[in-house]
Formats: structure tokens, C-alpha cells, sequence
């Protein structure tokens, strides 16, 4: 694609555009300045023209920026111009509750199966979405060529696990295990801690409260 | 507590402190030295210096630091010394799934109740947590000093009902909802933006691939 490198917290501000984007095209609003755009987000006007720029500034002077173009652009970026296949590995509550999340599969994330041991689960359906035996995980991501697994199984046997789905072929993981994988170079990995981001929470919560 | 103000960086990891030292006290490891601990964490060990610093220092030269006591301490600054209970507002799928989860409940969080609109959920239990109606909301939540509310509703009637249960004493949010609420002072607020993480994830990955 050509484009240059990117700081890491500029990609993490991507996700947050794109979904006011999103917003603004559903309320059929056709363009929007970075100063119209900066009050809904509350950020600076100047961080939004700076973040932009990054991938070639897709604002006009005296224009403001066309909202569908630059959502289809930051949707490039993302890689959500493409449908991204995943299975969610481990069927308990949250891999249950992922499997059946549809906010996710409308940014085309698709999730084509549950994995797990348990044979009470296996050969069930949670929703659309088939529950099958681990051991037929390997032939599973070849076939179907997956490259996202989303990883809810306990954390005694997560790294393990993600060692092996690495040689099936999996390239990313979305990590709600409760423990820091141990991943070989070129393999992503975002980590959603619940449990740490409701510590977190507890800490401003208690520190506000002293105020 | 008379601490002084610690930068919001700081705070981001002190739930990883925690979950770290929480796993050598249940290896049995009673001292660990910054060294050791930077090992395991892939910090430096400056930086678990400095950061334990701010808490008043915790570590001895020449003996490291106690694990247990450090963890006791860090889960007080968290907040962690008490038990601090919950309500989901949404007995949605991933309402449900937070209700079944345990591994928050380890650290002395409790979820209360999950409550609804639904008809058909009211008046269910998930796992041992009751749904309630959302009409009860007000009572429940001031009869039981319930402070903190996980949020898993749609986020059309996000803002609404966060306005609502601030009125009703909620001090805290745990925000699934893709929306960023708009909060008065003293409210504190702590995003789980999942589809955002997927998205962030998707960017790494074919990112990754391009090298």
C-alpha cells in the first residue's frame, strides 16, 4: 500500500474516527470541518488535521472533509475493506457472548466457529455459529484459511494453545486471557484485560470520591 | 490516604503489577528483586522502580521486594481492600456473559444483579445473579450503596439511562456501549470498546503481513 509508518497512537485513535464517521454517514451528513468534528470528539482540531494528514490529508481549505471518502479510507487502513474471518477458541460465557455479538460482524468481522473440549458443547450452536472439537481446529483454519483468533480459554493452557494455532496458521490474536502471550515475531496480538480495566475503573472511582 | 497524585500511565499498569504479583504469591514466592520482576513483566527494571516509587517505595536494597506485601498495598491504592459491588444494566449476550464471569469476582468485585426491560429475562437468574426490572433500578441501587453499573445496552438509550442511574447514585461506569458517554464531574468512567480492539487488531495484523 505504500503509505508511511504510522505511530502507534494514531492508529489507536483510527478505530474512535471511524466510528464517529460512521455516525456522521448515518445521519446523512455529507462533509464535516475538523473544528465541527473536534467539538463532537473532543479532541483538538489541530490533533485531527495532524492525525489525518498521516494518510495523505484528506481535507479541502474551506471545505472540511468528505465524510464517506474518509471513512472508506480509514475502513482501508483498518483492513475493513475486506471480510476478516475468526474463530473464537474456548465456548464458555465470554467466547458465548463474542460468538453472538453482532456489533462487530457489521466492520464485516466474521466469526465462523467456536473451539473447545468439552463434549456436552461440541456439535451444539451458539446462534448461527457451529461449536467444533478442538482437535479439528488445525484442518479448520487451513481450509477456511482463518487468521484471527479470538482466545477465551483458561489461562493455565492460553499459551500453550496459541503456540499451536500459531502453526495452524493463525496471525492474530484477540487475547481475553488474563495473562501476557508469549507470541514469535510478525504475530499480532490486542489484549482486552476485563478484569484489569475494572480495577482500573475501582481506582479512579475511589480517588474521585476523595476529592 | 495522603498519597500524592500519580500520572494516569502510572495507573494503567498498576493492574498489571497486581496481576503479576497475585501469580508469584500463588507459586509461593515471597520476595522477588526489580531485576527478577522486570524479567518476567518485559518492563525495565528503572521503570518498576520509579512506578513503585510513587507508592513510597516499597522495595529494600539487597532484599527486593515482599511480594505479599507489595500486592497487599497495590490492591489498596486499587481500591481492591473492600468489596465493591456491581449491577450490569443489559441482560444482553455480553450482560450475561460478565454475569457468569468469575475471574473479576476473585478480586472482591460482585456483581448484584443484571437488569432489563425484557419481560422475558425479568425475573430469570443468570448462574446465581437475579435480573431485575429496570423500573426497580432506583431502589436497588440506593438500598444496596451500589456505586459502580457495567453498561451493556444498545447505545441508543446509552446516554439516557447513564443520566438516569447517576441521579440514582451510580459513581462509576463500565462502559461496553460503542458511545462515548457524556458524564458529569466526579463521575468515573472506563471504556471496553471491543469492536474498537478488533479494528485496532485488524490494523496490526495486516500491517504485519505487509513487511
Amino acid at each position: 500500500m505504500g503509505e508511511k509508518i504510522i505511530s502507534s497512537a494514531v492508529i489507536k485513535r483510527l478505530p474512535r474516527y471511524y466510528r464517529y464517521l460512521n455516525e456522521l454517514m448515518l445521519d446523512g451528513i455529507e462533509r464535516i470541518s475538523s473544528k465541527e468534528l473536534s467539538a463532537r470528539m473532543n479532541v483538538t482540531a489541530s490533533q485531527i488535521r495532524q492525525d489525518l494528514n498521516n494518510f495523505g490529508g484528506f481535507g479541502q481549505q474551506g471545505y472540511g472533509y468528505n465524510v464517506e471518502y474518509l471513512l472508506t479510507e480509514i475502513g482501508k487502513i483498518l483492513g475493513l475493506d475486506r471480510e476478516n474471518r475468526l474463530i473464537i477458541v474456548g465456548g464458555g460465557h465470554l467466547g458465548q457472548a463474542l460468538a453472538g455479538y453482532t456489533s462487530f460482524q457489521k466492520r464485516r468481522f466474521r466469526v465462523m466457529a467456536v473451539f473447545d473440549i468439552d463434549e456436552k458443547l461440541i456439535g451444539t450452536k451458539i446462534g448461527e455459529v457451529p461449536v467444533l472439537d478442538m482437535r479439528d481446529a488445525e484442518a479448520y483454519i487451513r481450509e477456511n484459511e482463518i487468521r484471527i483468533a479470538a482466545m477465551t480459554i483458561p489461562k493455565e493452557v492460553a499459551h500453550e494453545t496459541a503456540a499451536r494455532l500459531v502453526r495452524y496458521g493463525i496471525k492474530a490474536f484477540w487475547n481475553f486471557v488474563p495473562r501476557d502471550l508469549e507470541l514469535p515475531d510478525g504475530i499480532a496480538v490486542e489484549n482486552v484485560h476485563l478484569t484489569e480495566s475494572l480495577m482500573t475503573l475501582s481506582y479512579k472511582m475511589h480517588n474521585l470520591f476523595q476529592k
